[in-house]
């Protein structure tokens, strides 16, 4: 019995630890509220889908990675998307170049400045049947952004129902 | 003497047929002038440095994306980069999306549009002593651009020495 109860305490301890955030202060492990999504390991890594640049209040510059399953449904022209597919979108801050304005020799260059904030696009058609099909999840500095009303994600991708409610088209 | 004439008529031949533009039109294999760079096979599918916008003539949306040596060289810091990066620059003509548009409720979205050209810088510190150890290439549609000035691409970039002639920075 005293083995037991050490195997389990040890058992115990273990979890604890591994639920603790690492001690960089990433809590890369952390899940988003609602759609309890955590940040794909290795998101940075993907394949590029398309670039934007969205002006107003967000005034960011975006990339679309996708994972390998997102990239080939992309590539053949696939819809619904299959589940699997995970659709990450990075920004930065736009800011402009005046290293490269230089260069050209006016004001017309515009970089990726300090990351704002990645967001990601889950497809399980069973466990978000209620919202398409997705998860929608939003992470700043590693940790998931509670402030971010998740809530609102679903109706705003709705009007792109006809491409599986994802906005952005592949970049050839 | 007649098995020597055939011998060099099939040589010159084969030469011939090795300079065409396969059927598809997309010349693929063919290299750009000055610095015989082609299309590094699979580059679409390389990790991203990072995006930009440029106004003016350019008016494109970009991304930079890097083969493993460079992106391995950009996460380390590493400068000068060693031989065998190579660094894609692929740009989009900057469209209003007016799709996003209407869900933002004002124009404030602007997507990549067509492609316009791919860029590529190699480094070979031996082969390209020359222009900073880089040789630069522009293709379009799969085919390098002739009419592109390319001797032009060096005394642009030198402005950045001290980064090894390379604009961009990585987007974390």
């Amino acid at each position: 019995m005293k083995g037991i109860a050490f195997l389990l305490s040890v058992v115990a301890l273990t979890g604890a630890l591994l639920y603790m955030a690492p001690a960089s202060g990433h809590a890369d492990d952390e899940a988003s509220p609602i759609f309890g999504i955590k940040i794909p390991p290795g998101y940075r890594d993907w394949k590029l889908i398309s670039v934007a640049h969205e002006e107003g209040n967000l005034n960011d510059l975006r990339a679309l990675l996708g994972n390998d399953v997102a990239i080939k449904a992309y590539r053949e022209g696939r819809l619904p998307f299959p589940d699997g597919t995970i659709i990450a979108r990075l920004a930065w801050s736009y800011v402009p170049s005046e290293e490269n304005d230089k260069v050209f020799g006016r004001a017309q260059s515009f970089v990726a400045g300090a990351a704002t904030n990645v967001q990601f696009m889950v497809k399980d058609s069973k466990k978000y049947a209620a919202t398409g099909g997705w998860g929608f999840a939003q992470f700043k500095d590693g940790k998931p952004d509670l402030t971010a009303a998740l809530n609102t994600c679903f109706p705003c991708h709705e009007p792109a129902k006809a491409r599986d409610f994802v906005f952005t088209h592949y970049a050839p």
